[in-house]
C-alpha cells in the first residue's frame, strides 16, 4: 500500500468514528451538535489521529477499535482551535479555509462547542470496548496531562499569550512549543502505543519519535506562517509576526529554522531504527510533516 | 456526629484534595493556576462533592480516597460557572460574593481556566489509586455523560440560552433543568455509589434519590433568585426574570414551586427507606437543600 492509500484509508476510518461518536445534527439540542460537527468536519489534516493509528501499527499488526481512541485527539485539537479563535484569544475569522466557529454560531455556542468536544473526548476514552480498563484509564491520563496546564497544551497557550511582544528567546520558544503543540503530538504517538500494549522500551522509542516529529511540525508551521498565503494555509497567514509571537523564525531566522526542522526529521527517523520495516509508515509521516506546503 | 460536624469534616477533606490536585500558584504558568484556584477557593457550598461522599458512606463504612473522586464534580461545576459568567454567555460580574473570574483575570484566561478545570477533572479520575481501573473508567464515563450535550449539563445550558424569551412551558422547563443542573447532581450521588462498589439495586435507589434531590435543588435555586438579595446569594439576584429565563416560578408561580420542592424532598426521602439508618445523612442533606436560604 502506498502512503497515500494508507492515509486515505485511515482518514476514512477517522471520519467514520467521529461521525459515530458525535451526536447527529438532529439530536437535541441541535445547535450544539451542528456547531461541534461544523468544526470537526470542515477539513483538517487529521495528523494527530493518524500518528496514533500509525504508532499502534508499529507495535501490533492489528488493533481493533484504535480509530475510536485516535479521534479523541482530533476532538481535543478541534476544541483548542475553536477556543483559540475566539475574539478574547486570537480573534481569528478563518480556519481550515472556512469561517471560524464563533463567526458561524456566535461566541456563546463556540465556547460551549469547545467544552463539549473536550468532554466528549474523555467519554469516548472511558467507553472504549476493545481494550481493558487499565488501558482506558492510562489513555485518559495521557490525554488529560498532554492537554493540561503543566507542560501541556493549555499551559503552552498561556505562555504563548503572555509571550506576545516579549523578547523572543530560545528558552521561551522551546518551552512554549514543547507544551502548546508538542505535548499533544507526542501524546498522539504514545496513545497509539499504549492502546496496542507497547512494551516500555517500544513506548520510550515511540515517545522520542513523537517528540521530534512534534517539534518538526511546529517549526514548519512557523515557517509556513511566513512563507505561505492565507489561501494556501486555510487560515490567516503572517499572524505570528503581526502579533509578535515567539516563533522559530523570530528567534533563529528562516534558514536556520529550516535546518532545525531537518535535524528533527533525522532524529525522528533515528528513533524508529529499532523497529526496522515496521517503522516505515511513521518515517514517511515524519517526512510528510517536514515537506508539507500547508 | 451532628450534620454540621459531618459537613465541616467533609468540606475540609474536599479542600485538601483540591489543594493537592490543582497545581500551586507558583507552578508555571502561574497565571492559569492562580485563575483556577481563585474560582475553586472563592467559596461555594461544595454540595456536589458532599453528595458524592455521603452516597459512598451509604454503601460502605469506609471508602478511602473518595474525596479525590468527589472533587472532580466541583472542578466541573466551577468550570461551568466560569464559562457561564463570561460576557458572551450570562455576562455576570458577581459569583459567590466576589468578582467573576473574567473580571479578575480577563476573558482569555477565564476561558482557559475553565478548560483547565474540565481537563483536570478527568486527569484526576483516571489517576485514582484506591479503586480499580474498571471503576475509574466508569467514573470517567459517568462524569463526561452528565457534563455533556445529550441530557447533560452543556445540553441544558444550550436549551436554557435558546429558551430565553420563549413561552415558559412545563415541558421545556423540565427538559432544561433535568439536564442543566439535574444531570450533574444525580451523577454526584451515582459517582459516590460507583466508587464504593454499590450493587445495582443500591445504585438504582441512590440514582432516584439524586434525581429528586437535584430537582429540589433547582426549584429552590429558582425561588431564591426571586426572594433573596444579591448580597445573600453572593450572585446577582433577580437575573432569571430580567433575562426571561424558563424557571419554576415563571411556569408555576412561587407557592406551587415551593410545594413542588417539598414533593421532591419527600420523594428523595422515600428513595432512602431501604437503607434504614445508613440513609440518614443523605436524608438530612435533602432537607438542607430544600431549607437553605442562599
Amino acid at each position: 500500500m502506498t502512503l497515500k492509500q494508507y492515509l486515505a484509508e485511515r482518514i476514512a476510518m477517522i471520519d467514520r468514528a467521529l461521525d459515530a461518536w458525535v451526536p447527529a445534527e438532529t439530536v437535541e439540542p441541535e445547535t450544539i451538535h451542528r456547531a461541534m460537527r461544523y468544526s470537526l468536519f470542515v477539513g483538517g489534516k487529521r495528523i494527530r489521529p493518524i500518528l496514533c493509528m500509525a504508532a499502534a501499527d508499529v507495535v501490533r499488526a492489528d488493533t481493533p477499535g484504535i480509530a475510536e481512541a485516535a479521534v479523541t485527539l482530533e476532538m481535543i485539537h478541534t476544541y483548542s482551535l475553536i477556543h483559540d479563535d475566539l475574539p478574547a484569544l486570537d480573534n481569528d475569522d478563518l480556519r481550515r479555509g472556512q469561517p471560524t466557529n464563533h463567526k458561524v454560531f456566535g461566541e456563546a455556542m463556540a465556547i460551549l462547542a469547545g467544552d463539549s468536544l473536550l468532554t466528549l473526548a474523555f467519554q469516548v476514552l472511558g467507553s472504549l470496548r476493545q481494550v481493558d480498563a487499565t488501558i482506558r484509564s492510562a489513555l485518559v491520563v495521557e490525554l488529560a496531562a498532554a492537554s493540561g496546564t503543566v507542560r501541556g497544551m493549555i499551559g503552552g497557550q498561556v505562555l504563548d499569550i503572555e509571550g506576545e511582544g516579549q523578547t523572543p528567546t530560545a528558552e521561551l520558544l522551546e518551552k512554549i512549543h514543547r507544551a502548546k503543540t508538542g505535548a499533544l503530538l507526542r501524546a498522539s504517538v504514545r496513545m497509539g502505543a499504549i492502546y496496542a500494549g507497547a512494551s516500555p522500551a517500544d513506548l520510550a522509542s515511540l515517545s522520542e519519535y513523537g517528540e521530534h516529529a512534534g517539534l518538526a511540525f511546529q517549526i514548519i508551521d512557523d515557517i509556513l506562517d511566513i512563507e505561505q498565503s492565507s489561501e494556501a494555509l486555510g487560515k490567516t497567514a503572517g499572524k505570528d509576526l503581526h502579533q509578535q509571537k515567539v516563533t522559530f523564525p523570530a528567534v533563529y531566522g528562516l534558514a536556520e529554522s529550516r535546518r532545525m526542522a531537518e535535524e528533527e526529521r533525522q532524529k525522528a527517523h533515528a528513533a524508529l531504527v529499532r523497529f526496522g520495516d515496521r517503522g516505515t509508515r511513521l518515517l514517511e509521516i515524519a517526512d510528510l510533516i517536514v515537506d508539507r506546503k500547508s
